[in-house]
């Protein structure tokens, strides 16, 4: 949850007025977004999110994701439209940020999916993932295999963060180079697919939201990192079996997994839950003790990656 | 800013059935409300504040605030309504907490407010006079000027927030005490109509929120509270004598105040120049440095109380 920065309602009449949606009848900071500010903005031309990009390095990217949501969008998929000014701009300024102004998409995120909505979870994934197959663009995945090394040195002595996870984390990266895949299907994946960033009323996907770790990277692995964040329990302890099962039949019913893809997705999964693992061990290591943002705890992601180790974790990705 | 409860989606759609609104379409918690947790709700019946009160002693004087509002409300004053569920029941429980659905309310709150908004805001806060003259219920103000030294004895070191402000306040402390009114016109007030509390579409105000600081005190305390938080710039330091002006005339327009009240505006004002310097100080030294709330600098307020202790102080309330 993030509101950073303060948007004076002038400056923000005026960019406003660059658009054709009238004028501001309401803006509210929202409390979603770790990286971003976002205010839910009413106009008398309709409801919109307005996003203030904080981090410098997002905002040479924004381009990226502009052409992405518009991809997506006009082949159907349940994102949010880039807003366009009368001059068909979509980057704009506003409080000394770049800034742009998204559809608003109706829906709330879930905290405990049933089935019947990680069906449609992962549904909703393979059809992102057959939509984005022509885009043409592509984006390096900075949170992607090649770089966890150098997120776990940056984090320091990973025993103070959990006793033991240092060896646990050398091991697991040492079996990850050695086994990695490097010749299955790879194109632009959300690789955050976090139930916080689905939009759902009842089982229907009203909004597949924040694209901003969007990158090149295995279609395989963005399932791993879904399968990781719908199907187990808070504490990562325990996966639902008949959740996964949901997700998975949801996703290969848009989309057709190769058998060398289906056997290396508990190995995807171990990296996904590795890479959860070791950026909130970084964020809990390195954000400042009063930052507004909420440091999550690293552990249910240590309980994920050894359920995924397991020798029966195959049984977690059964596709029928 | 403050969103600190999570709500979970099944237990809002089981709070929203209670209601004749529909069913859930959005729920998006907003960074507004220092002790609240506060989310806008949209349902297919309209939109909607739920606020979450996290404090247990706001819990107990909710009723108040209820009746307060549906008080204010029934005179056509711009307050967000309470809304009812079937059984006519607006004090809920959700997570834990105690919760009540509240009125959207259009518009946004100004940062510089302009002469017309001051005007405006003034006019507001009077006819907000005019409609509470008459309601029966009455609330100790818990941030009254009997609680002040508390406040600053529960503060510690004064001079440890800024150099000299141990001095600066007993000495104020002891002028208030010896020269505070006591005989002039008491009824429920706001006590807090910071412009983040007054929601304005161009000149015109739309919504007074946020009463939670609502107790009995001097009407004329009310205008002071008013004018120390509208007419200064950020720092404190410049009052603008027109929008001073402004604002008391706009007040004096609902609201014939006696000479003996525009005699001690000066003083009274002091006493909210103090009474927010002092709460201040005091969340400044207490507020976790983990917490999620933003601690506000006290030095403005400060500022403002040397500027109300000046000679020509009164200057700053001419009403004609």
């Amino acid at each position: 949850m993030a509101v950073y920065t303060h948007v004076d309602p002038d400056d923000l009449a005026a960019l406003v007025a660059r658009y054709d949606i009238g004028t501001v009848l309401s803006c509210k900071g929202i409390a979603e977004g770790v990286e971003n500010s976002n205010f839910l903005l009413e106009t008398t031309g309709g409801r919109f999110i307005l996003t203030l990009y904080e981090k410098r390095v997002q905002q040479g990217d924004l381009p990226f994701f502009v052409d992405l949501l518009d991809h997506l969008a006009a082949r159907g998929c349940p994102v949010p439209a880039m807003i366009r000014d009368r001059d068909g701009i979509a980057i704009q300024k506003i409080s000394e940020r770049s800034a742009c102004l998204i559809q608003f998409l109706p829906g709330i995120s879930l905290t405990h999916p049933t089935e019947g909505q990680c069906h449609a979870a992962g549904a909703a994934l393979g059809a992102m993932h057959r939509a984005v197959a022509d885009f043409s663009s592509a984006r390096e995945n900075s949170m992607g295999r090649a770089h966890w090394r150098g997120v776990a040195e940056a984090t320091g002595n990973l025993d103070a963060v959990l006793p033991g996870l240092q060896a646990i984390v050398d091991d697991e990266l040492a079996f990850l180079d050695a086994n990695w895949p490097t010749d299955i299907p790879a194109h632009v994946i959300h690789a955050d697919l976090f139930p916080d960033n689905v939009l759902m009323l009842g089982d229907t996907v009203t909004g597949l939201i924040d694209f901003y770790f969007a990158a090149s990277d295995f279609r395989a692995y963005d399932v791993a990192v879904t399968h990781a964040s719908w199907t187990f329990s808070d504490d990562g302890n325990r996966c639902s079996n008949a959740a996964a099962r949901a997700l998975m039949q949801g996703y290969l019913r848009e989309v057709a997994l190769s058998p060398d893809e289906i056997a290396v997705l508990p190995l995807l999964a171990r990296g996904a839950a590795l890479r959860f693992l070791l950026t909130r061990a970084h964020d809990w290591v390195h954000t400042p003790a009063d930052a507004l943002v909420t440091r999550k705890d690293p552990s249910p992601f240590l309980n994920r990656l050894r359920r995924y180790q397991a020798a029966d974790a195959a049984a977690l990705f059964l596709t029928a």
